[in-house]
C-alpha cells in the first residue's frame, strides 16, 4: 500500500489552512502538467478539539484524534507525515513516539528560512496563537546552528486580545476582511517595536497576509513545510526526478 | 476505521481543480469553526494517466490507478467516494462496480442544478475535454424527470483545438491568465450560438471562468458535487446535524 514519495497532511486545523498549504505545495513544485506534482494524501478531519483551549486547560486533548488521523495517513500509503498548524506542533514529539513514519516539523523548516532571509539582523516578530506563544514553540528554536541567535518580539497581551485572536477566529469564520485588517495592525505593531521581519506563525495567518500586503517582509511558515515536504517527496522518488505513474 | 460521514475524494485530476473542489467544499457549509466542517480525506495523487489520451487510444487506461487510489480512500475510512474530475466519470460505472462503497456522479449533480437554474430554456452549452464531449457523458443525461429534454450547444471543431484544448492544458500547467482568455472566447462563442448557461464541465474550467467574468450564466460542475458531497455527510451525520468531535 506505501506509495513511494506520498506526502501524509495531516490538515483539518483549519480547513482553509490545509487548502492553503495544498496551494502552496502546487507553487513549491516545478511542474507543467498533473504527473508532475507529487503525490499527497490530505486527511481534512477538523472535528480535533481545538488546540489552544486544550494547551489552556479549557477544552480535550487533540493527541487522540491527531493520532487517529495521522494512522488513517500511515493506512493509506503516506510515508511522511506533515502539519499545517503551528500550535499542533505542541503535540509534535508526542505523535511522532506513537508513529510508525517520519514526521517533518514546522518550526524546523520556518527557522532554516528565516536564518537565510534576515541575515544579521535576527529581530523577528511572531505573529500566533496564545497557546504557540505561550508553549515557547518557536522561542525552543531560537539558536542557528552557526551561533546566531534570534531574539523574539512577541505580541502585547493586548495586540494578542484585540487583534491576533480575534483575526485567527475571523479567518476561521471565512470573514478574510475583518482577519487580514485585525491581523495587519498587529504586523505594524510587531514593525513599530523593530522587527526586521516577521514569522506567520498560525496556518490561518498567511491565508489574508504576506508580502505584498504587510508594512514588513514575511515569513510564511505554510510555504515552509510545503517546500520541505516538496523536497521530500522528490528525493524519496530518486533525486530530483519526476513521480511515474500509479 | 470508518467516521461518519467521511468524505473520499479521489482528486489529483488536476491537482489545481482538487484544490478548487476543496475550497467549494468550505464554500458549501455553513460553519463558523473549524469543527462544524464536514470531514474529507483527499487523494491528490496526479500519477493517473491522461484522461483523454486514455479515451482517445493514446495512452495507458487510467481505470487501475483510479482504483488503488479510491481503495486507499476506503481503507482509511472513507464513505463515500467523489471524483473532482468530469472525465474521469468515463470510467465511472467500472469503478462503482469494483467498490465496497457509493459514489456521487459529477453529471447528476450537474444536470440537478442545471434543470432547477434553466427553467424551460433548455439550450445549454458544454465546455468540456475531446473525451468528455466525444463520450457523450452529458448526452446521456440529457432527459429531465418531468419530461423536458436538454439541447446541448457543443464547441466546434476548431473551437475545441483553438480555445478549449489549450484553455484547459494552460490552467494544468498553472497559465491561469492564458487560459481564461482561451476559455472565455469559447464560452463567448456558445453564447452566440443560442445557449442560455453554459456547464464548466472541466474542473480546470471553473478554476478561471465564472459568473463573474462570463458573458451568460455558468454551471460550476465543481461546486455542484461539492454541494452534494456536503448533503451526503451532513445526513450521514444525524439529518443536518454538524459532526461530532473523532
Amino acid at each position: 500500500m506505501v506509495l513511494p514519495g506520498l506526502i501524509g497532511v495531516l490538515g483539518g486545523m483549519g480547513p482553509l489552512a490545509t487548502v492553503d498549504f495544498m496551494q502552496k505545495l502546487l507553487a513549491a513544485t516545478p511542474a507543467t502538467r498533473d504527473q508532475e506534482h507529487v503525490p499527497a494524501l490530505i486527511s481534512a478531519i477538523p472535528q480535533i478539539p481545538d488546540r489552544t483551549q486544550a494547551f489552556q486547560g479549557r477544552g480535550a486533548s487533540p493527541l487522540p484524534a491527531m493520532l487517529a488521523c495521522a494512522k488513517r495517513l500511515e493506512a493509506a500509503g503516506a510515508g511522511v507525515i506533515v502539519i499545517p498548524c503551528n500550535t499542533a506542533h505542541i503535540w509534535f514529539e508526542d505523535l511522532q513516539t506513537a508513529m510508525g513514519i517520519p514526521m517533518l516539523h514546522m518550526v524546523e523548516a520556518v527557522m532554516e528560512e528565516a536564518l537565510a532571509t534576515c541575515g544579521a539582523r535576527l529581530r523577528i516578530g511572531l505573529l500566533a496563537t496564545q497557546a504557540t506563544l505561550a508553549s515557547g514553540l518557536y522561542g525552543k528554536h531560537a539558536c542557528a546552528p552557526d551561533g546566531r541567535v534570534v531574539e523574539w518580539i512577541l505580541p502585547t497581551g493586548w495586540d494578542i486580545r484585540q487583534c491576533v485572536s480575534p483575526g485567527i477566529a475571523a479567518v476561521k469564520a471565512g470573514r478574510l476582511d475583518e482577519g487580514r485588517d485585525l491581523l495587519l495592525r498587529a504586523a505594524c505593531a510587531l514593525h513599530q517595536r523593530g522587527a526586521a521581519a516577521v514569522v506567520l506563525g498560525c496556518t490561518e495567518i498567511p491565508v489574508v497576509l504576506n508580502d505584498q500586503n504587510a508594512p514588513l517582509p514575511t515569513i510564511d511558515a505554510t510555504a515552509a513545510l510545503a517546500r520541505r515536504a516538496v523536497e521530500w517527496s522528490r528525493s524519496a522518488l530518486h533525486g530530483s526526478e519526476a513521480p511515474g505513474v500509479v
